[in-house]
């Protein structure tokens, strides 16, 4: 599910006022991302450990230049290179739920400075069905394109609202 | 001549009146040093090519926690990196010239952005060696400790005075 530079992606972001009822069937991967160190022109570096896998990505800012460069980075190097992102991390555990017309949930339950916090992504196969799609309750107000939900905005800023 | 985590380094700079006469016959490595991003507490993450060889370091700013942390990268990825690097750069040319008593001394003859910059740095093996050493008449005022000669105040700043 993750980002393709070749090609568009359609996803919305949403917050979730309760737990879907089949939580427990879809175990979460633990997924821990801190910052390294964020340039003026965005450029960012950051260190990401998801099920034992551990990368060091650097990423540019907003602009015409578009890089993404992701090393592997052995158990070692990540808790030394951890220790460096105090104050600029973001931890959760994403569960990835069915939703029916081959549409995937990915809910991110968040824990340390943000927990409490719950969102959910949804990939689209294209704007039609993206436009057609009618949430579940569980699902709350929509934050697509909310900066303040970003990892990085999450990573360096005060908790935002759970929801508001 | 790279710093030893294990060891305190004695080290002394200077700036470089006029280039040594036998300069010529200790060609220059050349050594692109190029910041992606640096943190408010001083964690800087660089990419650095010398002599062929690419690296991306991780280092900790000023504080208790010391590391270091340094992955090989391949020429490509240097290259796409070393474009995110566009004003937060220093280059220059090598030299190592051999002082008598064992000393070696590193002249780098800067370009680009810090071209006419001439700084040079001796190691000593003993604080007794670093203050009996006298220098030769083409080294000119030192400069040890001062902030404004460090590769990363280069990188960021404007040139600091060639002499002053």
């Amino acid at each position: 599910m993750g980002p393709s530079p070749a090609s568009v992606e359609i996803e919305r972001k949403f917050l979730v006022t309760e737990l879907p009822a089949d939580l427990a069937a879809h175990p979460g991967q633990r997924i821990e991302q801190g910052y390294l160190a964020i340039a003026p022109d965005g450029v960012e570096v950051r260190v990401r450990r998801r099920a034992g896998e551990a990368t060091l990505t650097v990423k540019s800012g907003p602009g015409l230049l578009r890089v993404e460069e992701e090393l592997a980075i052995d158990e070692r190097r990540f808790d030394s290179l951890w220790a460096l992102t105090d104050g600029r991390r973001v931890s959760k555990a994403r569960h990835e739920l069915p939703l029916g017309n081959d549409l995937t949930a990915e809910l991110d339950v968040y824990d340390g400075a943000h927990d409490g916090l719950l969102t959910v992504e949804i990939e689209f196969p294209s704007l039609e069905a993206s436009e057609a799609f009618a949430p579940p309750p569980w699902i709350g107000r929509e934050v697509t394109g909310d900066a303040r939900y970003a990892n990085q905005s999450l990573a360096l800023a005060a908790r935002p609202p759970a929801d508001a």
